[in-house]
C-alpha cells in the first residue's frame, strides 16, 4: 500500500477535503448567517509556495534511514489542527519547522533518536497523529536547543499479541485507529475507543493525552482501557506489569496516562478489548427546555444503566450539524452490548427522558442501525465530517472552533450559563458582530458532564489569530473561574498552559516538575507541554 | 458517647472479642485438623503488662491538648494488623512504639504537627484505623530519625459538605466506615465501599491504601470514587478540583491515591456517592470443578454485566468459613441498583454460570434478602468475624494468614496452581506439617481476577516470626515470579517492600522517589513504605 500522505494543512489525508457540496453547503450557510453576498476566498497552501529555514542539525549516519528533512514532512510536523494552525498554515506562516523528522521503526531507534538528540542538544516532539487541537506537537518550542526532532511513531503500527482469554493486546504505540482495528478484527475483538480523530490518531497519543471515545459513560477515557505501558525515557525504559488491578502504590500507568510526551515516549501498551456488539439500541430525544433535558441526562448517568451514548446537542448546535428539526435540543441515546440484548435499559432509559419532558419516536429505538439512521445518523455523519469544514472555514475567513471541559452537576446551570454569555459577549466584541455559541454534552458522569463548546465568528483578514487569542482567553478565564477543568478530553499541549498552571495544585506541579527532572534530566522531551522545567 | 479503644493486641474495639462458642468452635475445628487433644494457649496482653521505652521527644506547649503519650495509646499505635503484628502483641514485644500519639482536630493542626516533627528530626506515620496488615502504620523505623510521632487523623471525621444533586460530599479524611455512613444516611446516599475493615479503618486510609470495597466489579477499588482531594504535604497543601471527569495531564488524585502517607496526609476528600439500592437478588452456585468455575466468573466478567458481587470460593475455603455444603466450590452472586430490578441480570449471569456446569437453588436469587440467607448470608458473616478469629488463633499457635493479587485471565490456571503449589510445600517445610492453603476471588475484571489466598499452618512457640517470615517469602516469590501484584487492596507498607521493589518500573521508582523528595524534602513521612529516599 502506498503511504497516504497527511495534509500539511488541514484534517486528514490530502486525497479526503470537504466535497464540493459541502463546500457550497457551508458558504451559503455562513453567508446567510452573516448577511455576506460574496467570500474573498484564500486558497490552501501548497507546499511548494513555502521554504523553510534550513534544518540545523544533521542526523548520524546511522539515524540517516529513518529521518528525512523532506519540505512537506518538516510542513505537516510543524502544527497539529487546531484552528489557530490551521490559520497560519492559511497564511503560509512556518516560521519554526522541526529540523528533522524521524520515522522509528523499532524502539532501539526510537532510544537511538533520543540519544542522538541528546547530543546534540535537540528537543524530541512525540508526534502520533499530528490530531493535537491544544498545539501539543507544535514544533515552535521556547529554551536553548539547538534543533528540534519530530518523532513520528506511526511505523510502530503492528499488533504484537492477542490474548482472546483476557480480551487484550499488546500493540505498538503508533499505529492509527483503523489499521489498529482492522489488525484486531481477525481475533473477533475490538478496542471500541473511537476519538473524533480516530482516523488520524494513534494509540501512543491517545494514551499520552487521555483520549476521550466515543462510550458516553464508563469508558469515556482511554485510561481505563490500559492494562499496561511500555515507555522509552531518557533514563530507561519502563515497563508496568500487565494487571487486571492493582493495589501496588500510586498506578505507574497512570503518571504516563496524559503525560503528554513530557516524561517519555510511549511504545506499547497492553489494551483492555471487548467483543464487538450484538445488541443495539439507539434513538433520539428532543427536549424543548435545555436544562430540563440536562436533567433527564442527569438522571440516566445516575441510574446505573451505562448507555453507550447519551449526548444532548443543544438546539443551535443541531441547527448548525444539520441534525434534528431544528426546534428541539437532541439526545442522542444509545446502548450497546455483545452478550445480552439492550431493550429493557433503553426502555428505562426513555421511562426517565419522557419524566423530564423529553419525546421520541417509538419506532427507531428497537432498530439495529438505527446509530446509522434518523437523527442520531445525521449526528454521526456530521461529527465524522465537520473537522474537514475548517479547511472551507478559514478559507472564507470563518474562525469555528470549539473548547470542553467537565463540572459537577450542581454548578452545571451556572457554568454553563456563564461560560456561553462569557463567549457570546467576546465574539461580539472582538469581531463587532455577534457569532455563535452552542454546547453538547460529550461525556456523562454521575457526578458532572462533560460540556464542549462550538462556536464560529467573522474574522477580520490579517487579524485572524489576535480575534482567536481574546476569544480563547475570556473563554477559558470563565470556564477555569466557574470550576471547570481546562480539557476534559484535548489535553494541555501548548495553548492551554495558563489555565493548566492555574487549575493544577502547586505542590502536584512541584511533584510533576521533580518526575520530569528524574526521567528527563536534559529536558529534552516537549518542552513548554504541561510543566517548565 | 464515650470513646470506645482499640485494643493494642487485636481486632476492633477492646469490648468486641471472639464470642465463647466462636473460641469453641476455632480450637475444636484445629484441633481436628492438627489432631491436637489440647492446645498450650496463650492470653493476649493487659496494656500493664508492658513497660515502654520513656518518650524521646516532647510536643510544644501549643500541641499539648492533641498529643499523648499514654502508654497504651502508644501501644494502639506500634502496629498494625498483621499475623507479625499478632505474634508480637502475644508476646509482649513492643520494642519502637511511637513517642507521641497526636490527635489533631483540625487541618491547622496538622500542619503544626508536620511543622513540629520537622524542627525535631522526627518522623511521622499517618494513622488512619490502624487496620494495616503490610506494616503501613508500624513504628519501628530506619533511619536517623529522633523520634517517631503516629498522626492519628480520627478527629477528623465530619461530613462537611453534601451536594445532593451530583452525589457527592466533602468528608474528613479520619472518619472511620461507619461514622461517615451514618453522617450520609440522613441525606439518603452512601458512599457503598466496605472493605473488610469498614469499621476500623477511615476514608483517609482508604484513599491512602487503594482500598478495596464489596464490589465484585466496577467500583472495586476506592480510586474511581475519588472526585477531588484535600492533601497537607510539607511542601504545602495540594487541593484539586471537583471535577467529574478530566483529561489535564496526569491526574493530580491519582497520584496521591495509594501513596500510603509518604506525600503527604490526606485530609479530606469529595467523595462520589450513590443512592440506597432499592432493587436486589443474590444467590449462590456450586461448581464441582474450581476451574470451570473460574471460566464462569470470567464469562460473567466480560459480559457487562456488573455484578455487585461475583466471588468463587474453593471447597477449602468454604469448609473453613463453615459456608455450603462442604462439597462444592461456591460462587456468591448478587445483583442490586437504586433505580431499575435486576432480575433480568441475574437470569443471564445464571444462564452463565450453568453453561459451566453450576448449579443453584432456584428460590433465593430473587428474595431481596437473600443476600442476607443461605451461603451468600453465611459467607457475609463469616467474612465479616474472620478479623477477629485469630486473636483465638495466634494464642493457640495457629498460623492464620492471607495475602492477595490478581493475574489475567490467561495465566490464571498455572498461577493459581504454582502459588497455592508453592505456599502447601513451604508450610509443610517450614512447619513439619501439611497445613491448608485455599483460594476465592474478591475481585473480577474482564482481563482477569483477584485472586485471595488464605493459608493456616501449626507454629512451634516462639519461632512463629520465622517461620511466618519463610512461608511470606516464598508464597510472595512465587505468586511475583509467575506474574501477579504483590497486592491488590492490602497495599505495599512496609512488609511488601522486597517484591513491590521487583514488581515497579525502576523509571517509575525514580520518578515517585522525585515526587516525595519535592513534596518531603526531609522525608518525614512515613519512612520506608513503598519507597527509600
Amino acid at each position: 500500500m502506498a503511504e497516504r500522505k497527511f495534509k500539511f494543512w488541514g484534517w486528514g489525508y490530502t486525497n479526503e477535503v470537504a466535497t464540493p457540496e459541502e463546500r457550497a453547503r457551508l458558504k451559503a450557510f455562513y453567508a446567510n448567517r452573516f448577511s455576506i453576498s460574496d467570500w474573498d476566498e484564500v486558497a490552501p497552501p501548497a507546499a511548494d509556495e513555502i521554504s523553510l529555514p534550513a534544518a540545523r542539525i544533521k542526523p548520524t549516519s546511522s539515524l540517516d534511514a529513518i529521518c528525512t528533512t523532506d519540505n512537506e514532512q518538516r510542513l505537516i510536523h510543524s502544527y497539529g489542527k487546531s484552528y489557530p494552525d490551521s490559520v497560519r498554515a492559511f497564511a503560509r506562516e512556518f516560521p519554526s519547522p522541526p529540523d528533522i523528522v524521524a520515522r522509528p521503526t523499532t524502539e532501539a531507534e526510537v532510544v537511538a533518536v533520543l540519544d542522538f538528540a541528546d547530543s546534540v542538544s535537540t528537543a524530541v516532539i512525540p508526534f502520533g497523529g499530528g490530531s493535537s487541537v491544544v498545539g501539543g506537537v507544535e514544533s515552535a518550542i521556547k529554551g536553548d536547543y539547538l534543533g528540534v526532532i519530530s518523532l513520528n511513531l506511526q511505523r510502530l503500527d503492528r499488533v504484537l499479541e492477542v490474548d482472546n482469554v483476557s480480551r487484550a493486546a499488546r500493540i505498538q504505540a503508533g499505529v492509527l485507529g483503523p489499521h489498529l482495528e482492522a489488525q484486531l478484527k481477525p481475533h473477533a475483538l475490538t478496542l471500541r475507543h473511537f476519538p473524533q480523530s480516530f482516523e488520524y490518531s494513534t494509540l501512543g497519543g491517545w494514551i499520552a493525552t487521555r483520549s476521550g471515545g466515543h462510550f458516553a459513560t464508563r469508558m469515556t477515557h482511554i485510561d481505563d482501557l490500559v492494562e499496561s505501558t511500555r515507555v522509552v525515557t531518557p533514563a530507561g525504559i519502563s515497563e508496568s506489569r500487565r494487571l487486571p488491578g492493582s493495589g501496588a502504590g500510586p498506578s505507574p500507568d497512570r503518571l504516563f496516562v496524559g503525560s503528554e510526551g513530557i516524561l517519555g515516549v510511549i511504545t506499547e501498551a497492553w489494551m483492555r478489548l471487548q467483543a464487538k456488539p450484538k445488541f443495539r439500541a439507539a434513538t433520539s430525544v428532543s427536549f424543548a427546555d435545555w436544562y430540563r433535558g440536562a436533567e433527564a441526562v442527569r438522571e440516566i448517568a445516575q441510574s446505573g444503566l451505562y448507555p453507550s451514548n447519551c449526548r444532548i446537542i443543544d438546539r443551535e448546535e443541531a441547527s448548525v450539524m444539520g441534525v434534528g428539526d431544528g426546534q428541539g435540543h437532541i439526545l442522542v441515546l444509545a446502548f450497546e452490548n455483545a452478550d445480552h440484548p439492550v431493550d429493557t435499559s433503553m426502555a428505562r432509559a426513555l421511562e426517565i427522558a419522557g419524566a423530564f419532558g423529553g419525546t421520541w419516536d417509538d419506532d427507531t429505538s428497537a432498530n439495529q442501525d438505527s446509530h446509522r439512521s434518523g437523527a442520531s445518523g445525521a449526528w454521526r455523519n456530521a461529527f465524522l465530517r465537520a473537522p474537514y469544514y475548517r479547511e472551507v472555514l478559514t478559507g472564507i475567513g470563518v474562525m469555528y472552533d470549539t473548547f470542553e471541559t467537565s463540572i459537577t452537576w450542581d454548578r452545571f446551570a451556572d457554568f454553563h450559563a456563564n461560560v456561553m454569555d462569557a463567549t457570546r459577549r467576546i465574539i461580539r466584541d472582538v469581531t463587532g458582530r455577534d457569532g455563535s455559541v452552542s454546547c453538547r454534552f460529550t461525556h456523562i458522569y454521575p457526578d458532572g458532564p462533560a460540556p464542549y463548546f462550538s462556536f464560529y465568528a467573522l474574522t477580520r483578514r490579517g487579524a485572524e489569530l489576535d480575534q482567536w487569542n481574546e476569544i480563547k482567553k475570556a473563554a477559558s478565564d470563565a470556564l477555569i473561574a466557574a470550576g471547570g477543568t481546562i480539557t476534559h478530553h484535548h489535553s494541555v499541549g501548548r495553548d492551554h498552559r495558563p489555565w493548566y498552571d492555574v487549575q493544577r495544585p502547586e505542590p502536584f506541579a512541584h511533584a510533576l516538575r521533580a518526575a520530569k527532572k528524574a526521567l528527563d534530566p536534559n529536558a529534552l522531551l516537549n518542552p513548554g507541554v504541561l510543566i517548565d522545567p
